[in-house]
């Protein structure tokens, strides 16, 4: 490959990137708002807002339908994040709100 | 909301999460394999592995297209988790060769 055809080939593969890209933070803005609901929804029936159990499920799911190349592990750590800062957006979302009521 | 309700409404909430994090899946590692695809362009025509101006990049298009809930900053620490499993897997992957070239 010459250096002309890998920048032409980098400069197609970056286009591909940043597609996907918004598409991961449409899916990730997506799915916060359903863990916002679900929040919601514990607290109004005052059901528990932590399930490890739950957490499990996801990791389940997640780990059935990966065809790699991504192994397990990275797949596990990159959802720890996403779970973490769902989690954390929701903490500050109680915390704000037990503050208005206040 | 009554509990019977909430428990309805958490059990539709994550059947819709388990969807979304099929399409995250899949999203992450057809990320993953143009990632792979960039670094052997890269190899073959003997350009730089690392261009950190290009990880600025990918930061400014995601939040750019980003719509909430999630912030910024909780986009970027995903992210970073992301963009350092590829870079993790692309090493080994490297190793590997020089390995087998030895």
């Amino acid at each position: 490959m010459t250096k002309d055809e890998a920048v032409r080939l980098l400069k197609e593969c970056r286009v591909k990137i940043d597609d996907i890209d918004c598409q991961l933070v449409e899916l990730l803005n997506r799915r916060t708002r359903i863990v916002e609901d679900i929040g919601r929804a514990k607290e109004a029936a005052g059901l528990p807002v932590y399930e490890p159990n739950r957490e499990e499920d996801v990791y389940r799911n997640v780990f059935a339908h990966n065809q790699g190349p991504l192994n397990a592990e990275a797949l596990r750590r990159i959802y720890e994040r996403v779970i973490d800062e769902m989690r954390s957006l929701q903490k500050m979302r109680l915390a704000n709100k037990s503050g208005s009521d206040a």
